[in-house]
């Protein structure tokens, strides 16, 4: 980047917590994502609000793109620097501002991640349900509209974002939604930005409400002769009103390789894992249901595990999945992607996608949330092998057309980034202009994020 | 209205569903707030959404205000027509186009009522938990973002609008969302409509998701020797994660007002009503913890209601709440307003309302959602005092300042319509200019419902 005085103003801002390093830009150009690397010209690391307000007004000023970077977990290609320009890395923002038991929420500064605050609610009796499969930032988290295993209970970022603090492309900083669990006071930014990606501008500080941990949690394996079956437990499940915490289905070939990578001996078939939380009587009264269910479908067993150790000894592997399912091609990238439909379609979506990735010729095991409808592809590609590439390519495109056509949606939980930008317009038609219309008010000189889940027109 | 060309196009397109008739306007001119009527020049009735897109090109095209009006059932004014302009009155679009029991969602035209949805529900084993005190219209739920009894364990309107059709200001009819339980494909602009008050468009159809009926439902009474030791109870109860379906705060002057109206002789002191819902083992053991609860705090004594007439008659109660307390003092105008607050300050700002109402020398008996930290005032006022009125809007004022100090949102659930058009800058400091970008975004004609919601500049 050629320009001094840009660079000038930040680095007054900022000292030293500012790189071009090559090294620097490198690491913060491609997150987890199957796209190439596209470095910024600069990295900034702020700490507080205020620096990123400063900086987004610095930006502003000069016309320099600005990139959101949390963990740099994401999968879609959220943190290419698509037109160069500056990367804010949230990371040095990961402070515990508050933690509110009475109101049962928590104050964080955007860059804390999930892990950091499973660990400081320990022992508190509140946890915080969302957790992808990574050890994302909370920015990160709410910015794609993340999820996870336990949303089928406990909902999405959506659901879980109080209220938040974001600094707007003019350098502007708000404080959006209140601390007060609903309002009818006017239109709901808290529930536009979550979800934004970064293009409507940076996420600085978050208000996530807490949910008293549950008095027991038990866990169940259950093995089905198809996916059918296991979807149709599911399905009635969910209908039945079960308050299921957590149902996941993982197809043979997943089950093959968490079995190898965790030296576990689960029949390889189509397999739910569970859990249930509540009080003692309820929990066993939802598992003896849902058992119920399972053996009408055709399931042979279903193995309780109470027990702590042997509980999170399961959920370790299920949140191995994908670094199991690497390992089942040493040398493989992932190409991760997800689509979620209305559950009525599920298992026809993912029996139908089981045909086509053997048609394919790739290997690409399959898990699923599928209390929500929303499952996921680790597609396993060689990266040398572009012919390849485009065969795994064409085999997502034909996934999330098949999610379309059934009233789905490209993306449950993963986001739009640049990868499923070409989906859009099949997905949402007119209101994509709506959406754009947006933006242009918000942002226009277009610098938040450019290239990012609105496609160009 | 002095525009042959319009309403000649207008007449085209509807025929006879238009009127100016002077009775007819006045009918929509009000909602059950205590505005002053301002009677829109033409009222029209539409069918269908293609309709609504005619109605609404028709109107940007001559630059006529528009406010779209469901059952008329609003309190804060929403309907006024401060401009003239049209009112489209949506209850003839009240068809519930698909019961989707696999998905669990219901397809309806916005101007269903809620009525009508749960007695077309009524045997499907489903239910739409969402009901505000009135018989409203869903596409006018949907709008303020209402909630009512169950919000504390099925969410609000935000919570259960799946997917949704509306009109723009231009004409252009769009659908956001899709069937799939969640989704990260780009804007949130389901939510964003919800709750926009049709500032931004008119919304024609929506998706709803629907809940599983529970297997069992109890409810109780229970008396508390003050307002704290209610809200404490209710505190504890949402802290411990029981999954309550409902838990209603009436003070002692609500408690005398529903025992006078309903012929009813509980004690008139502060009394929660609540309701649980479950399995039976779960629904006891619920019963059982919030009891504990409830005693630990001074309560007297825990009437449980299993019998379904009997918790009917309980809940009918409750619901009769408004008439009850207009019963108080016959001729008496009711101004209704309320308030959401972090939980931990509900009691004190229960306790500093009542004080402030008994030195105010105002009628004013309390119910609240207090799992939620919402309460109303239900402020009986003689429509021909002027001076008494400026004594209750001063009244109301100072409880919303009240609110917002401690964290709060100048409403929970009735929305802003014109009613609390003054707190918005007080309430939402800078954001405000976001939500005023997006609506000129949006409807840079400022047609849609002109002067609601957005405070002039």
């Amino acid at each position: 980047m050629n320009n001094p005085p840009f660079l000038q103003e930040l680095t007054a801002l900022l000292g030293e917590r500012l790189s071009v390093n090559a090294d620097v830009r490198e690491a913060h150009g491609a997150g987890y994502s199957y796209h190439e690397c596209m470095p910024p010209d600069v990295v900034v690391f702020p700490n507080t609000t205020e620096e990123v307000s400063g900086i987004v007004s610095i930006c502003a000023k000069y016309g320099v793109p600005i990139v959101p970077f949390g963990a740099g977990t994401s999968i879609e290609g959220h943190v290419l620097a698509l037109r160069g320009g500056i990367c804010i890395d949230l990371r040095g923002m990961n402070q515990v501002l508050e933690v509110n038991k009475d109101d049962m929420y928590v104050l964080v500064q955007a860059g804390v991640r999930r892990n950091q605050l499973d660990e400081l609610l320990e022992g508190t009796g509140f946890f915080f349900p969302i957790g992808p499969g990574v050890n994302a930032t909370l920015g990160g988290m709410a910015s794609t509209r993340a999820s996870g295993t336990n949303a089928v209970r406990y909902g999405t970022m959506k659901d879980n974002v109080l209220a938040l603090t974001a600094v707007l492309p003019d350098g502007k900083i708000i404080k959006t939604g209140s601390k007060a669990k609903k309002s009818s006071a006017g239109y709901d930014l808290t529930r536009l930005l979550v979800g934004a990606e970064g293009t409507l501008g940076v996420i600085t500080e978050l208000i996530l409400k807490l949910h008293s941990e549950p008095e027991t949690i038990y866990a169940a394996v259950c093995a089905f002769p198809t996916v059918e079956a296991a979807v149709a437990t599911a399905i009635k499940t969910i209908q039945k009103g079960v308050p299921i915490a957590k149902i996941e289905l993982l197809d043979a070939a997943m089950m093959r390789a968490i079995n190898r990578y965790s030296s576990l001996d689960y029949e390889e078939v189509p397999t739910l894992f569970l859990e249930f939380h509540g009080a003692v009587a309820e929990v066993e009264g939802q598992i003896q249901k849902v058992e119920e269910y399972a053996h009408s479908f055709g399931a042979a067993d279903f193995v309780w595990e109470k027990d702590e150790a042997r509980r999170k000894r399961l959920w370790r592997a299920r949140t191995d999945a994908a670094p199991s399912a690497m390992a089942l091609r040493p040398g493989a990238k992932l190409m991760s992607t997800d689509v979620c439909v209305p559950i009525s379609q599920l298992a026809k979506c993912i029996v139908d996608t089981q045909h086509d990735i053997e048609k394919t010729g790739i290997m690409a095991p399959i898990l699923g949330h599928v209390g929500d409808g929303n499952f996921h592809l680790t597609i396993l590609i060689n990266p040398d092998d572009k012919e390849e590439f485009e065969r795994a390519k064409a085999l997502n495109e034909r996934l999330v057309r098949r999610a379309l056509a059934m009233g789905g949606t490209c993306t449950g939980e993963h986001g739009i980034g640049v990868g499923k930008l070409q989906y859009m317009a099949l997905e949402h038609g007119d209101s994509l202009d709506m959406m754009r219309a947006i933006k242009h008010a918000i942002d226009p000189q277009n610098l938040m994020n450019p290239g990012k889940l609105l496609p160009e027109q």
